[in-house]
């Protein structure tokens, strides 16, 4: 069954694995009249990239990205945008010792149970490799979404590991974000998690955290009920990122303590007339529609499958083997998964932006 | 937009308000040949009824269901199956107090503002009375599971405000949970949580909590890579429920602190000579398709927005004015919001069942 | 699998049996703020009812239109419109003698061998009784359409059997159509038709024929590049109905012996400074999309297949037996379907006028 | 709006422009283990190009088919299959002259009119080589259908203007079509055709008609009720098919003056035991699902709208102006057309087929 797909009217199609020809996206559903360049997009892929701080895997990728259609004398024209990066340094040879064994915690074992067949060189369709065409595509969506309706998406590492920041998430700026290779805005906490991040690495572990995502300026009218609510969209966007285990939205897990009496968000007009609430607790949507506050978020990423550590495992016959990944990989993929919570975001509110045009009255 | 339909082949689409003639649901690609009648749709629907105990709302409603259509002779016939209940008790009148305010933390403000008009009338559309839509799609899709795949689905109340239960998800049986009207599987944390409703209900209070569900001897190859993933629409069907603010699964939030090495689920083969995990970090789901392994999750709700107490808001015309709800609601909505996650629960995997048998080969 | 919904934004579910407990539709997707009433549907159902005229069924069946839920104090509310019509004299045990037997040209061994189970009374979800369900909702998407966008859907009988008339469509008015009863404007060809049908009904026999319909007033700009084409979503709504075995639009089959330099349409500057073009064998859209021009097509309908002369058929064990239709009815659909075709016009306008608010820019 | 996916299941999404960087097409829902090489594409694909006889246009394109996802180690994975086809020839200043004006009966007014922008060279999106990415795709189901439920899907060219073989449909084979260069497999008939053409060919000029399908072997079950009838959507992938205007199934608008005692299709039990009918009027479906038999459709296209005689018509800023088409193209589509119209009967039962194993019992 497809499954690649996300969105309703800004609807996206990935493709590609990570080893093979390479990893491309489509969008179809996106306005006409946007101007667009290969170079908006590279600045995106570029915060995802491998190989771009010491504490990220080694791994050198250029991660070119080519625009192949939908967009002409640089406008969106209406018509599908096909982008893709080509794979250069494939090296699928090193992953032969892969191809009967199914590493824990990997997609390995039921890609193979559910397919009858998989590509074993790198995780395939697996690998979260694929994100990258999510960040091409959400590239377009959040120009469109700052500079149509000037709509902030922003994202940090809040927590690696037991090391967490409470710096106040409605004062972030990119600049804070981007100030260090952890995406932490807090200097002194983000100093901590690199150098556990380099412990690891040298450990050859690895580690999981939260990434806390902010959407400043959406307009009010996001969201349709009762199963398409802008939440459960949202939520269904990041759990679709490899690894991710959990999403909260507002006060989340964390509000259970609270009584009704403290959590309610009460009404005033603020000094320009408008209708704000006093607290944010609901995070910026009730009854699922946004209501022009800010809207916050939280995801939780697992550790890293791929460790440098032996593990024992099985093969495809049921033996009992060791195992210990050769490659060079990532102790913690938080930060580079920043931009990949953004792009999630911007596409889940690009495609609910455009379903409100319609559906409301 | 629409956006009242879940599912992609047991395809359920929800209607009604809370307060008009009634709420139902049309289930379509349900396979035929299930036999289904209105006893075994009306037991679930109970399990959700208000007034079922002292610690839910005191409001009487019979929530009759009504199959309409799709059934023959006692079986489906693969044709779309409408299932109604008619409000017996309506009272708009009492709302007329409503028409003009937006009540913190419920969806008045955002519905007027998406919509420019309402049903002002008990919350309409947004209230949870729509969830017993849910619950009677959910309980076709659970005998089925049950009696043709041997699907376990249960659910329970884990914690209400800071009373919680580390009891193991693994041993539950649906008879524990039931044994008491807090839907609590320890009698000892459960008779706490019953004293602490009771007491807010007193003060005119309420509280959220969480819920956890497990879903046992799942077939391994459900869900659709990439967004389709099982946690991905498992986590969008939870967040669909109204005053849901989280969710996350296996080991969620609460794995962060650990290092890869301790997370990893070693696979092993087991005396049956299946391939089975020592541990179950993973929570049942690897690359999004289902391992084998019991499924388990979290679910996080806010407390009831409603309550008895006082409270400041606006009303339309930008006054600020005292609100204080009269009806009679509920201090807690988590017992009755069991049956909610199971039906939902059920009408993914149902969905992701149906999907598999195509999709894989 | 699901096959009961129409249309991406405003969406349609239909559902029920004809001699069930009723017929009814869900929209999803109506904007909020249209003034309706059950009276405003309820005309629209008079047109498509049984018994209407001496040259339909002589059944009575009231067809009395129920709305359910979605609008609120005479306005639609954006939440989902369910509408629903009762049946009232079902009297199933006449169809007991249908139990084991395949009618000709009836959808009772297709449905069998599909579904492994049959609704035989009167042909159950197969029925023609399902259409009033697209005549409902029908009449909302004609509605919003007539007042909003002063685009006006018409239809009538072109031709039955071999009586046709030449009659120019862009002409015709709705008055002329109602004019007779079998809805075909052309007086002359009218009271041949008519008396073609009556000497049918004494035979026991039945025709078929064609509809025609006309769209004037659409904007530039409906349809969707490159499979969701106007006129293609047009043609699938109209195959979509019961005995529907023909559409075309333009100059479809009857242009086939043009020469591209007699079909093109070539442009020209009306006096009112619009683009138009000369003659319309395009039909009103080019490249999928309307051009502003009437929208013109045929839909063919086959000769129903109830007929009450003895026939030779099969039955479930494979025995040949005679069978006779007992029941009373329709010589020819037709006249009765002239509101459907305007229905699935409608509901496939309004579709892609919402579709079209988003796309374009 | 998206408009560029077709299927729910077999789920195609084309992309790319006529003079663009290429064409392509992602199929997501594939199932796993079909061997498939670029061999087996490119037969297809080749049958479709430029230049290949002395009556379709000169332009030569090679057309060379790229698999560059979803396949691994020569079987498909069920992971999204991209194939591409990248152009060579793209001579886009060939086109400023287009910049401006409207060509009589394309897409350029509408699309500009949609979009507000448009590729106007060659046609862009709306250009008929969006088709191969169809007949890529086409080549997948074709060779799914054809090996694993013995399916053969036909197709050839029945009519060309007023020149029209009524050879018997049934009987017909791949090599009798394949035998000619205007793909009709009456020889007869077809010297005429050629001759014609050649003719046209000559002075400028274009000419439609009529492409016949044959499904044989169809399995019994096939078709959604009731919307996603087999026939509706059979229907709505030729009708979205460029310069298609018609379409019927069985015996279509030629069936009209038959009465239903002429027109029922009896039942019988053939030698096998196997219910069978005796005439096929209903043309392979009843109540929109496959009964076994045939299943044979007409696909009526206008005639080509680029020709080289001059014509009048508008530019941008309202003035008339004269045109003549200077390129080099196809006075008849349709010996092209034949296996567009192959691939899109192939993907929509490859859909069907797929989607009857999850919904039916």
């Amino acid at each position: 069954m497809p499954g690649n797909t996300f969105g309703k009217i800004f609807k996206i199609t990935t493709f590609g694995e990570s080893h093979g020809r390479g990893v491309g996206v489509v969008i179809d559903g996106c306005p006409s009249g946007i101007k667009i360049s290969e170079k908006d997009i590279q600045a995106e892929l570029d915060r995802r990239r491998p190989g771009q701080s010491q504490i990220t895997t080694e791994r050198k990728e250029e991660d070119q990205i080519k625009i192949f259609s939908g967009v002409f004398q640089g406008s969106t024209t209406g018509t599908p945008i096909m982008m893709i990066v080509e794979n250069k340094d494939q090296r699928s040879s090193d992953y032969n010792n892969l191809k009967n064994l199914y590493r824990p915690s990997h997609a390995d074992f039921t890609y193979e149970k559910k397919y009858g067949i998989r590509d074993f060189s790198g995780g395939g369709r697996a690998s979260a490799r694929e994100t990258l065409a999510r960040v091409a595509a959400g590239a377009i969506a959040k120009k469109y979404l700052r500079e149509k309706l000037k709509i902030e998406i922003l994202a940090y590492v809040e927590q690696i590991g037991n090391i967490k920041t409470d710096i106040d998430f409605n004062k972030i700026t990119k600049k804070d974000i981007e100030s260090n290779i952890v995406r932490c805005p807090d200097k002194k906490e983000a100093k901590k998690m690199i150098d556990f991040v380099n412990k690891l690495k040298k450990e050859g572990d690895s580690v999981g955290g939260v990434i806390r995502g902010v959407i400043k300026n959406a307009p009010i009218g996001l969201g349709e009920p009762v199963f398409d609510r802008l939440n459960a969209d949202l939520g269904k966007s990041m759990l679709s990122i490899n690894a991710v285990k959990g999403f909260d939205i507002g006060s989340g897990f964390e509000g259970i303590g609270m009584l009704g009496s403290e959590h309610n968000d009460q009404f005033f007009i603020d000094k320009n007339g408008k209708v704000k609430t006093k607290t944010n607790f609901s995070g910026g949507t009730q009854g699922g529609i946004s209501n022009g506050e800010n809207i916050y978020f939280r995801v939780a990423f697992k550790p890293v499958a791929t460790i440098s550590k032996e593990q024992l495992t099985v093969d495809k016959n049921g033996k009992v083997v060791k195992f210990k990944a050769s490659g060079r990989h990532d102790p913690c993929v938080l930060p580079r998964a920043v931009p990949i919570v953004e792009a999630m975001a911007a596409i889940t509110l690009m495609d609910h932006w455009l379903r409100k045009i319609v559906g409301d009255r």
